[in-house]
């Protein structure tokens, strides 16, 4: 890692918010293997201008994005660029799991930890509210789609120390959660790690 | 048509913004055939709820909805009971066209009759603000997913006379846009119909 890089830890079933300048470097990295981590994103002060998946499918004409692909904002403008990617399966169609996510698919009365509530928490000091979140960039989330369009949530195909890096294209607030639903992380909900370079790298 | 319908027009390239009560039932009818409808709904009063293709997705566990299929709220409530579906093809990835669609896309400069636009106005009323547009029900939109995830736009299936039948769960209000980009609806931009049954019908 480039000395000048800041690392971050993600504990297991916990969000993280936080700003990544225009031109700023995020490394998103899958320390143990087979673990998703839903990342939403917000132009900085603005929480009427957030990623989009239904813009970033348009205008890349596809469902899986990888290195070279652009995410964009519901206005259209690019927030993302892929830069390097060692896996090549991330999923842009899930929401976040929430509480009505267990209750109604699993069956889970009472609390159970949720990504919806981890962007929340992890994106309260930037204002947004729950509402807000939009379908996040699913890293390393490996979702088939099948015959007939049927959708399979499979392990994801993210190795030990397996990552994918990002460059800020405007100035963002940022949230990524180490998803909590052990479906999508092959029973296991492990770390997320984070490493963020400063918008010049020497 | 039962008599107790009203009957709706929606000129070609333009939208309507119209109040669903829980129970009512929404017919949405390509009377031409090959034309597109956009269709996005709110909970009735409050714009922080909103018609959300990810959670849909996520609770039936494909891409294509259609007849005795729920549509979901961001918040996990049902919206829309599928009812019935003479087509059995609609997309739910897209966002609505934008003046940035036809720019990026299609290199149009100036202005150019759009979906978000048509979305906007209609809901106006309902204090809803153009940030807050999600991706719509794309009735009879034909997206193909081809082999790797990569989208492909092809002509609608819909053939003149076809129709979905929409039964609203909770209050709603609903924007629908007859689709302006021309690449959706196999380069023809035609009218959309609607006809709307009281809650209970005779």
């Amino acid at each position: 890692m480039n000395p000048t890089w800041t690392k971050y830890h993600i504990p297991p079933q916990t969000g993280l918010g936080f700003t990544l300048l225009q031109g700023q470097l995020l490394r998103v990295i899958d320390p143990e293997g087979e673990q998703v981590a839903d990342l939403v994103a917000f132009a900085l002060g603005d929480s009427t201008e957030w990623l989009s998946n239904g813009r970033t499918f348009n205008y890349n004409e596809t469902l899986y994005m990888t290195q070279g692909h652009v995410l964009y904002s519901n206005k259209s403008r690019p927030m993302f660029t892929i830069l390097e990617d060692s896996v090549g399966r991330h999923d842009f169609l899930y929401t976040p799991c929430s509480l009505e996510t267990f209750r109604i698919r699993y069956g889970v009365q009472g609390y159970h930890p949720n990504c919806l509530d981890n962007l929340t928490q992890a994106l309260a000091p930037y204002g947004i509210e729950q509402h807000r979140i939009p379908t996040p960039f699913n890293v390393f989330m490996n979702v088939e789609v099948l015959e007939g369009g049927r959708l399979k949530i499979l392990p994801p195909l993210s190795r030990p120390g397996d990552s994918i890096l990002l460059r800020a294209e405007i100035d963002l607030a940022v949230g990524v959660s180490a998803c909590s639903a052990g479906m999508a992380n092959n029973y296991r909900c492990t770390a997320i790690g984070l490493e963020i370079a400063p918008a010049v790298v020497e």
